[in-house]
């Protein structure tokens, strides 16, 4: 074999080596990568749910707290009716009902407004009764609906017109 | 060269070959997994940011859901109350009182017990005052105290014997 032929694949040789050693050292480093997004997930899905526990007992506890209050004037009422001081039980009583609208206002809260026209998304019809009304129209609430956020959490419980007899 | 020099020359370049292309399709795997579970993981976050939000609404949207009854109660004690109809606004304070309590308890609220002995894990001294009973021990509550699940979230507020005079 002529020298040159014998000395090119001696440089071959060489060059398949150094790309096995290059390939080995990018193996090694993804395997290395890997192992270690892997933990990092790991971690985040152990912690995630610790979070996600104690963010919902936090949120409670926050609303809990805030309706110990009402609890208290509630029960103050109560002995207020049992002492049969009248004017003390309704001004309690006046009381204890704008403070937990304040605290589910707070929360987001609102009171599904009805001005006659019902709608099927908010309103739930409970009766139909003749009235001078428009024939659909509501004629009156019974029980009042309400709105979290964007959810209806409660339609209004509304009576319509049957229109006139 | 002697042929079995140069056969075994040829079957390690042939075998450094097979290392080159096995590392090859090693590393191509490797990087597909670094990918697959980057993307995951990416995933798995965004998911978990909307499920804790959702969570947090869901669990608070079926508490405040829950307390719709007793703000209603409360209106209508509060008409009672403006008709004079004393009777049925006492009788709709206590059912008003009950159900709240009902609610809360349901949330894994307890009250503080208090008999006579002061714990200050539990309880808050606003007051000393001479009295017959040990000193030190609890004569008085002036507002309940109360846990939610293993958390104080309100000691009791008491008074406590200062001893005899």
């Amino acid at each position: 074999m002529p020298d040159e032929v014998e000395n090119a694949k001696q440089t071959e040789e060489a060059e398949e080596l150094d790309e096995i050693k290059a390939l080995e050292k990018e193996r090694d480093e993804l395997l290395d990568t890997v192992q270690r997004v892997q933990a990092e997930f790991d971690n985040y899905r152990k912690r995630a749910a610790r979070d996600q526990q104690s963010l919902v007992t936090r949120a409670h506890e926050r609303l809990v707290k805030e309706l110990l209050p009402v609890l208290d004037d509630l029960e103050r009422a109560l002995e207020a009716a049992e002492a049969h001081e009248e004017a003390k039980l309704e001004e309690g009583v006046a009381l204890v009902t704008r403070a937990l609208g304040e605290v589910l206002r707070k929360e987001g809260l609102e009171e599904i407004s009805v001005d006659g026209k019902f709608d099927p998304h908010v309103h739930e019809a409970l009766l139909s009764q003749p009235s001078e009304a428009e024939e659909g129209s509501v004629i009156e609430v019974i029980q009042k609906g309400y709105r979290l956020g964007d959810r209806v959490i409660r339609p209004a419980r509304v009576v319509i017109s049957s229109g006139r007899d």
